[in-house]
């Protein structure tokens, strides 16, 4: 696979300056494994994420899977915080476990004005995944 | 405007029991406007939804669109906590400014299995929507 | 209602130069009452748009709703045919009837780059919405 | 893969019993790879499927996910011509080619209910997707 444009590390840093109050050591989330356009997220599992039944709250998912594209965004075209999401849509497909979140996202397009992408949401140690995302990112033109 | 099913101190009531680490005194979230299918949520202005560029966050947004859709399916068919999204689109509109965020839902069908509703979200003290939302819910079958 | 930036004949002109095979004297498509942004568009009913179970077909609707967005990109911002759809979200919520189908396409933002809408589907004749569209369109930077 | 419950000439014969008008002969419709959740069908160019800039048309495109999606679900579920789409979004990536198109369309969840899934079009002789749909069919209580 083709190099991410920024390494993990600097991901980190530039979402650690920029969202202090959300991505901060002990934070729950990690990079996994970071690619030109295709990237891995983990949320750990907290029981603040619970909704009745048991399973995982769909905010949980949303916010995760957001963030996972916001990351994959910055793989592919650097270090552009300002981009921000326009549309994001998800299906829900299965009840998570109480398990870690994993968010494997994917752009299938990078153009100069949007990059749109894919994301699915697994619980981990499972193949099928209880969440799929689709959402397009609006790249600020000072580019 | 058709009576609610439940009132507001019902959902309110049903919520907490339901999600006591999300919906309780002083949590931010207020039932302003109750009536069949048709609910409006305010949700406090808090700094932690702020993101880079003064804007309040995509998935505090999108949380918020959830929760008012949930609340307009309890007015249209009684107590269904195991009621589950299973869609959700949303569309960022503008920058919502620094202040409490409006939800306003309506649904626009209520059937046996799934209800579909749609979310515009505002910033207190205007017109322009800063985000809208389109939603499914499936209706446990044991109804 | 603030006025269109085009006429209705304006548009139809439009239309009949760009797509002569779609937008023609007889196509069964009418532009109905066109503002600044709000705009309804009518398509005749046609035995062909039938599918099993007697309902007209889901592609018929997201064609006419699709078109319906355009004409109202039209109304906003004036002879762009190479605007694009970007993205285009469909609930279908009741079974149509065998009539014309109305469309009521409401623009919710209308930007330098992206114009976002919503369009409601109608049987002729009946008030309860038979699906329901948003919708993106891209605008050439050339504006 | 896991074979499809039925067999593309099984499909085909349904789906020209159920949609004469649609499916037939010479319709430029054709079954190529039918797998058990996972079809990949092919809609022939036409010159009348061409808008303004010398592109497909996006209702073609829509259209042929719509029909891709139908067939997967077959695949899957076995002759239900009464399963019906709820929700479809999608997001349009790139001007195809004056070539045919591609539907590759493979079902994430095939519920009591509900089947979703994703269909990625292509220009045929190309990799790069021009169009991705994620898309929910509702499945008759008579199954």
């Amino acid at each position: 696979m083709r190099p991410s444009v920024m390494t993990a590390e600097e991901i980190g840093k530039l979402l650690h300056e920029e969202f202090p109050q959300a991505f901060y050591p002990g934070c729950g989330l990690t990079l996994e494994d970071i690619h030109y356009g295709d990237v891995r997220v983990r949320r750990d599992f907290h029981e603040d994420h619970i909704r009745p039944g048991g399973t995982i709250s769909g905010p949980t998912m949303m916010e995760l899977a957001d963030f996972a594209m916001y990351v994959a965004v910055f793989s592919a075209i650097g270090p552009q915080p300002l981009a921000v999401t326009t549309n994001l849509n998800i299906n829900f497909l299965r009840k998570p476990t109480q398990a870690d979140l994993i968010a494997h996202a994917r752009l299938m397009k990078v153009g100069k004005r949007l990059a749109v992408g894919e994301v699915t949401l697994y619980s981990d140690g499972s193949d099928e995944p209880v969440a799929h995302v689709t959402s397009t990112y609006s790249i600020p033109a000072s580019r």
